[in-house]
């Protein structure tokens, strides 16, 4: 059941011992949206704790490292950021079938909690979270508006995509108003420092780059021979789809990532027109219209052939 | 002498036959500044067209194409985004001694002109001009808009920098609000798009990096041999800096483009606490404490070696 802010807010106040689900492969946004959430169920007095399939990635240890986890039953299952109970890996048989509150903003969650408060025009979860701790006039602490900021940044590309909403713009000028955070430090760690490891890859990637269809589509395959020749895991790739649409006359881009031996997580990126939520859709799975994402069983180049006919039939 | 923003407004609502200068190596603010101001001249009943010493890369067409200069004999010289007169190129010794007006937000401004309206602490001229535009209630057009949200994006790395203010992001609230404007297009067009040949050179560009002072410090020097193997001009190098911050534990980054035979055009760029507006001006330099930049004569390795002893001794 869709409910709106003061639901959720009722919600909020009455809960008790609740855990929070983020999804698998965790990003800035369900990081910053469970440790946020955390944040204002504390105010409320409500203890709670954060939980994923994967390890939370160091890179993210100022939102994570000074939140521990508290030891308790839970008696409440929240998910932030999750469309599809399918993306909670190893939690999805523990609470998957008992979550009573989601807060999303895909445009294709399956609406398979108790009640979700769904936005599907903001920029992230996170604003979501924002703005309902707005309504409920609840503290937003230092370190609750650090991991809101880092949610809306990272999932609006330091609000560069088209998602970015003027209230991404207004919650950030508010939070560079009132919090003495040093927000310059956070963009440069999340989309500017890297190894040199990683610095390397990202100039090896940019040779992986294929063209498609007179260029409108390019496409970057790594496969799990690749990565162990370069050294480095799945998980490490993360971030690069983006890159793939950095060539001119490029409306479609997919980093495709052999995550089991022939099976492969594709992230689709779009420029401009095309909705590659759609494109998804058909292929099993779903997203955003400018970036979403299917998992497509085969080897390297069968994959890569079902991804251009999928495209090509989307640009017809 | 400095002037305020009430001031400023007098002035333009009684200039007439207006030239505005932008500065040499023209970047996104000082075009977004130049041709904006120009749509708000316009408003005014006031003619005027925008010049520069060098030509206007072709990526910012979408801001100067539809402006036509209009030929006439100036009558009132303003400058925009132009901390030093030097900075004008073939202009100066034309108009350098007779700015009227300069409209800037570069802490090491010259105050060279009659009247200078400052506003260090702004992210970019466009905010100046943005608030000045504001405050005289003249019209802003949505091509206007356009022009002034691209200088203020660029010249924050798309809000990424410390520079970037909360008011930076209330403007962009404001017009995401009022106009209807692909913004994610100007982003992409500023941020990502590039050339195969640009991609591949950036992906070279990473291997020139060396470190210096135990990683604190990173130096990628190109010298005018490496441009014509390459096959690129010193200006298509524009922009490269900022790479040098990649790595991590990277304090200060310096991007060295031979200019000349036997002279280096220096960009700096500090990661976070390092102010090299004062490095460079130990150098003959200038700017702002985390974007300077200097030219320095002599040979590459001559060169890398005072800019080591002149980072050396400011993080000392």
């Amino acid at each position: 059941m869709y409910i709106g802010y003061s639901e959720a807010e009722t919600f909020l106040r009455n809960c008790e011992d609740a855990v929070i689900l983020t999804h698998q492969s965790p990003d800035g946004d369900c990081i910053g949206a469970g440790f946020g959430l955390k944040d204002i169920l504390a105010e409320l007095g409500v203890r709670s704790r954060v939980v994923c399939s994967d390890e939370f990635p160091s890179r993210y240890d100022f939102m994570t490292a000074d939140s521990p986890n508290e030891d308790f039953e839970p008696k409440t299952v929240i998910a932030v950021d999750i469309a599809d109970t399918k993306l909670m890996g190893r939690y999805e048989e523990i609470y998957g079938h008992r979550v009573q509150l989601c807060i999303d903003h895909h445009e294709s969650n399956k609406n398979y909690a108790e009640m979700t408060l769904l936005r599907s025009k903001a920029t992230a979860a996170c604003e979501v979270i924002y703005n309902l701790a707005k309504r409920m006039e609840v503290n937003i602490s230092r370190h609750c508006a650090m991991c809101l900021y880092t949610g809306i940044a990272t999932d609006s590309g330091c609000f560069k995509y088209e998602c970015t909403t003027p209230r991404a713009h207004e919650i950030a000028a508010e939070m560079k108003r009132s919090y003495d955070i040093n927000f310059a430090r956070i963009n440069r760690y999340m989309f500017e420092v890297k190894s040199r490891g990683r610095m390397l890859l990202e100039a090896k990637f940019c040779e992986l780059m294929e063209e498609h269809i007179g260029g409108k589509l390019v496409i970057a395959a790594v496969t799990q021979e690749m990565m162990s020749s370069l050294g480095i895991t799945c998980d490490e790739l993360e971030g690069l789809a983006p890159i793939t649409l950095q060539l001119e006359g490029t409306e479609v881009g997919i980093l495709m990532r052999e995550r089991e031996p022939n099976e492969f997580k594709c992230s689709f990126r779009s420029a401009d027109e095309v909705n590659v939520s759609e494109i998804c859709k058909t292929l099993g799975g779903g997203g955003h219209a400018k970036a979403a994402g299917c998992t497509v069983k085969g080897d390297c180049e069968s994959v890569k052939e079902q991804l251009v006919e999928a495209v090509r039939k989307a640009l017809a």
